[in-house]
């Protein structure tokens, strides 16, 4: 393994060398190539298909394991999106002359070689690979097993695109060894590859922020709230938490638990209860939610869980400070959204809530790149540093400074 | 610790809620209270020097540990210039209004707590104290074992400032166990600490990068480089030679291999030799430079070492392209220098090095927070992500988005 990334590494470097121009006319070819080699991927995620029916793999994985020529147009097109973006290397972030004189850019560049680790989604892999070329990166990918006969051929069909242009194939490369063990040796690899983006199971991403010796980006839980403040206008209160739970459980800016200002807990409780129950919405609630609407219990536990499904906990707070204090406990710094129409309570709660994307009187659903604006999305991203909540491909940029001189030494 | 480290975390929430004035004011309180403390802080750092001198220090240490009136005024100053900087929390990066009339702020925010590592440098802990409070961090501080006693009274004193405001004295923190298991054990709890900044030696740096279980940001060693192009001013370039790695060679910016190029090197040789045998520099070479000049032999070991002293190595290149080879198998990311009239070379090098700062005519030496005119510096990052090269006050803050809604939900 390490022989292989070590050519990755160093062939990463020739990508300097590529105009944007150049490597926009090869994204388009991948795209081309994915559409002509359309039977032999299908016939690939058959056998992935048919290996996930014989081991009994939930619907939901199935589901995004699956792919059809529909689909294969989608990713082509993906692609082809992606190819149409301004490049993002080069850009001058920053520029001025020094005190000395010198004529200081800052200017965006590549970072390297980016290893992503992501779930079964076949999409995935041509979606990752075209964003780390169009920003210059060698990428090293390694997604689900479920996956693996998809994921070879379509590396296959991109590779073919790279060598037909007489480029190294490793600048796409496939993790050699995608055994737990070989993924562990991976994350210490730290000489050839710059960044480790991992998503999917919380287990995972834990075991890869722990161990990874370079830089980690997580895409980790999304335990979102939303707080409905004593000043809210009710009626758009409830339309935003049935939109923040309702509409895509399993999506991780979807809200978990439901904050209620004690002063109109009574008065409202029971119409988001029977709004949510006309949703299928299971609730539980704390002890005082349960002192005024008939609902399960929520402990501890379920103020921690993302339940990624059609659940939501209730949870009577003592105003804004005390959701800041609920959302500080529990939150995981993904977003969270404020109801209220009092300027002051929302900009304490914009304020002092430490998450990456904070609202007010607005569904948390809207924590995405594409509803940001960001043309492609990388992922939503839970660290802290680099790159914090719905990442574009600029994320997958660093930067320098070109210094430009007539002569200066330091005196 | 661990219950030390979690009421630094808590307590770091309230900076928050301070105004940025009154953190002004704060510090500059902290500023006069080294003044007049500066007795006690004396009788602590005798007793460091007195300790240094029985353990037979070397005598840079000694150099850097030692504390007088005028020393402690220049801290104090220091403290008052990191004052009068503009806030570096609540700056508006970017703002934009979505498809869905969201209106979007990107805002910099405080990264939470920050541990920071470093050498006997009594002055290092007012200046990183400081710096974190300025940008409404929290802190944990590691100075070298030497300057234990110090360190302790200049810690007291500022947290006397912080007592005297009613504000927790955990906001500036010193780390409790200051032993390697205590630091092992330190580096490994991130739920407490956000972002981790090792100074000083490659030991420490290589073993916080490698066990470190949430971000760091390196201030690792400089090999740097300066490349004499066949179309350089030779003048210029000797100038700059000089200044490069004699002005001041223990500093991570100082340059430790000149490179030249074969077209010019038999003409330029001698002259460079000349010069720096002037100015005391050791030379080394490899095979070819040592068929023109007289000088010891350069191994691959010579051209991996950080001297940090006045001694030089010298290697001849095959032009721009043999240069950058050269870097790219050497260099640690820090500052190279290309010394050219040609705009294509100046333009090639500068795009191919993968180098925090990159020059074109202009001495290494410039790689430097105040020198690039940030006011105060954190530090130089060897890291590639977040912060690299110079780091100004901006760099302990990340963002976070704040998005204004009017009941929008995701369709």
């Amino acid at each position: 393994m390490e022989h292989y990334l070590q050519q990755v590494k160093s062939s990463s470097r020739i990508l300097l060398s590529i105009s944007s121009q150049e490597r926009n006319r090869i994204l388009r070819e991948m795209a081309e190539a994915l559409r002509l080699n359309a039977t032999d991927i299908l016939n690939a995620n058959t056998s992935d298909m048919k290996r996930a029916d014989e081991e009994n793999l939930p619907l939901a994985l199935k589901e995004r394991l699956m792919l059809d020529k529909k689909r294969i147009e989608a990713m082509a097109i993906a692609v082809e999106e992606i190819a149409a973006l301004k490049d993002p290397v080069g850009r001058i972030i920053d520029g001025w002359v020094s005190e000395a004189g010198l004529k200081i850019e800052k200017v965006s560049v590549p970072i390297g070689v980016i290893g992503i680790i992501y779930e079964s989604r076949p999409n995935v892999t041509t979606d990752a690979a075209a964003l780390c070329f169009k920003s210059s990166n060698g990428c090293v990918l390694k997604g689900g097993k479920e996956a693996e006969s998809s994921n070879t051929v379509i590396m296959q069909v991109l590779q073919e695109v790279l060598a037909r242009n007489s480029l190294p194939k490793e600048l796409i490369a496939l993790l050699p060894d995608s055994t737990r063990e070989g993924v562990a040796k991976f994350i210490q690899m730290d000489q050839y590859i710059d960044l480790i983006i991992p998503r999917g199971g919380e287990t995972l991403i834990q075991f890869v922020s722990k161990n990874a010796t370079m830089p980690v980006i997580k895409h980790d839980k999304g335990q979102c709230h939303l707080y409905v403040d004593k000043d809210a206008n009710i009626l758009e209160a409830i339309t935003i938490a049935i939109n923040a739970k309702v509409q895509r459980p399993s999506a991780c800016n979807s809200i978990e638990t439901l904050l209620i200002d004690k002063e109109i807990a009574k008065e409202v409780l029971p119409i988001f209860k029977n709004r949510f129950e006309e949703n299928q919405t299971i609730l539980k609630g704390c002890r005082l939610t349960r002192e005024i609407v008939y609902v399960a219990e929520a402990t501890e536990i379920d103020f921690n869980t993302e339940y990624s499904d059609n659940i939501l906990s209730i949870c009577i707070v003592d105003g804004v400070h005390g959701a800041i204090h609920h959302i500080t406990k529990f939150g995981s710094g993904h977003s969270e959204s404020i109801i209220t129409e009092n300027i002051t309570t929302a900009e304490i709660f914009m304020n002092e809530i430490d998450a990456s994307s904070v609202y007010v009187n607005a569904s948390t659903r809207f924590t995405d790149g594409g509803m940001f604006g960001f043309g492609a999305e990388v992922g939503i991203s839970t660290s802290k540093l680099h790159a914090r909540g719905p990442m574009g491909i600029e994320g997958l940029t660093t930067y320098k400074y070109k210094v430009y001189g007539r002569g200066q030494i330091r005196q």
